[in-house]
């Protein structure tokens, strides 16, 4: 952790959905070394290259470093884990031959208990996380449309930032994607449930609405506020400090967003893997374990449970 | 109140769905004087009758005393109000040419808070209610099919059972209805609500499944449990005692059931008005005024009372 992290970083981008292709393109297109592991949509990725929409700027990518294995694309020095926790088992696999004594393990993954898995295959030492406030669709192979490029935060699995930490805060940065790195990754995570548990949950046990339509609706909007309140609660027993006007702030960003579609509702709705042990579960499970009471994320992950498993169509987690 | 029940009454039954049409036909049948409201499909069942078909038999009503109005049917000795109570708002109107000084108007709606409107028309001390544990579906004008003949239980509104009851107990005795008199209507009211407020709610919110579905999920059956535990407490903070072997016992039977649509799933499904606010909505009020923690009761009310309100098709209430 204390050897310089290289300013030239060797990168590798495991996943090729909205997120793995749009921060890789940003990167590559930075100058940076950028190698994609790419499993579907390959050879229209190598033919046509990689193309990102942003509000504000169309970026093209014309030549994409595309492999079908990691072994393919050797040890890296900085390894972004940019697949799906719902994808986890696969990791086993994909990391090893991407990992030198020194490279950093990225995860992009949402929610609670997702650098546990990466630990466990490279080691806590190279782990690392972000939380990406991004809004970000995958419209086919290489082609991505970015509605708002947002905010990374990174931080180390378990401990401070370290000046690896900041060094790829930088890189990013460098390639134009805000990010800051952060001493305390998991109270970032926690923080990002106050808004994720309530509004992608109350959209999904709800039929499936819009979070314009839970404001205007006044028991889930007090009902969101609970949900917020018990995972606040929750994250002091772990001895995150989330004050009151952090979740007051998430209602008043939410009243003026309008008529959004959480993510977990486009997975939900699109027959998408839905990120229930992450967002859900796990809350639930670290709630039980320090004894906070937690009876409406509780009952919401049931529901949620059940809506999921008996979905018609779906990709089985 | 001391006056006599005479054994002869003049019976009026306001309301034409499945639960009037079997009780009114069933006195009629036994020779009671008994005077139906029919504001839809009169002309029909003046014409060929009540029909019910019950798992053992088969009875024909050819005669039927139907009305308009219930000006048209008088004072009346007992009156039935088989009306839902998201029927409520009409009764101001009927009821008060119904009654003369001693009168009973039994009210045979779900939930609770359903003799207070009753009360408020015709005097708490005319005021008694019935809790049906029946099965019972009208196919037409004048046609039920009765699947479960079960119990009725009947009480006064606010006072122990007195002779009037047990005499209007014997009365339905009489007709084949198997009714018992009880002490505490409210109390029984609450046990009700022990099955209705877990299992209609959770058949509704949960996407519209079937109690075997439930019962085969272990989230949605702890959920269950969960719920059934704040009605009890919630139950006992008014001084009503209901054991947990009256939980067990719940659970034993549903597990038998098989699959059952529960009677505010199929009110849902068929857009027909839900009891909202008499299964949920007034024990999450009695709950908050006695200061007894309901969170899940509460997440319920306000999940099924958007369903509800944002359901298509539906007719309001």
């Amino acid at each position: 952790m204390n050897t310089p992290f290289p300013s030239k970083p060797r990168i590798a981008i495991v996943g090729s959905g909205a997120l793995g292709t749009y921060y890789g393109a940003r990167l590559a297109k930075a100058g940076f070394d950028v190698h994609f592991l790419v499993r579907s949509g390959r050879a229209a990725v190598m033919a046509r290259g990689i193309r990102l929409k942003t509000p504000t700027e169309r970026v093209q990518l014309k030549k994409v470093h595309a492999y079908a294995t990691t072994e393919e694309i050797g040890p890296c020095d900085l390894v972004i884990v940019a697949v799906k926790a719902t994808a986890n088992d696969a990791l086993a696999k994909l990391l090893p031959p991407l990992v030198h004594a020194h490279t950093v393990v990225l995860t992009l993954q949402n929610g609670l208990g997702v650098e546990e898995p990466v630990a466990e295959i490279v080691g806590p030492q190279r782990t690392a996380g972000a939380i990406c406030y991004i809004g970000a669709m995958r419209t086919g192979p290489g082609v991505v449309e970015c509605t708002f490029p947002g905010l990374m935060m990174i931080g180390e699995f378990g401990r401070p930032a370290a000046d690896r930490t900041r060094a790829i805060a930088a890189v990013f940065n460098k390639a134009g994607v805000k990010c800051e790195s952060h001493d305390n990754l998991e109270e970032q995570r926690w923080r990002k449930l106050v808004w994720n548990v309530p509004f992608n949950g109350i959209a999904i046990a709800a039929g499936g609405i819009t979070t314009d339509v839970i404001m205007a609706d006044e028991g889930l909007r007090t009902l969101a506020r609970r949900l917020m309140e018990e995972i606040v609660e929750t994250a002091a027993k772990f001895g995150h400090q989330i004050p009151r006007s952090f979740m007051d702030l998430q209602f008043e960003r939410t009243a003026k967003t309008g008529q959004y579609r959480p993510s977990s509702l486009v997975d939900f709705q699109e027959g998408r893997l839905v990120e229930l042990e992450e967002i859900w579960g796990e809350p639930v499970r670290r709630a039980k374990s320090v004894g906070a009471a937690v009876p409406r994320l509780e009952m919401l992950y049931w529901l949620l449970r059940h809506k999921i498993a008996t979905r018609k169509g779906a990709k089985k987690r």
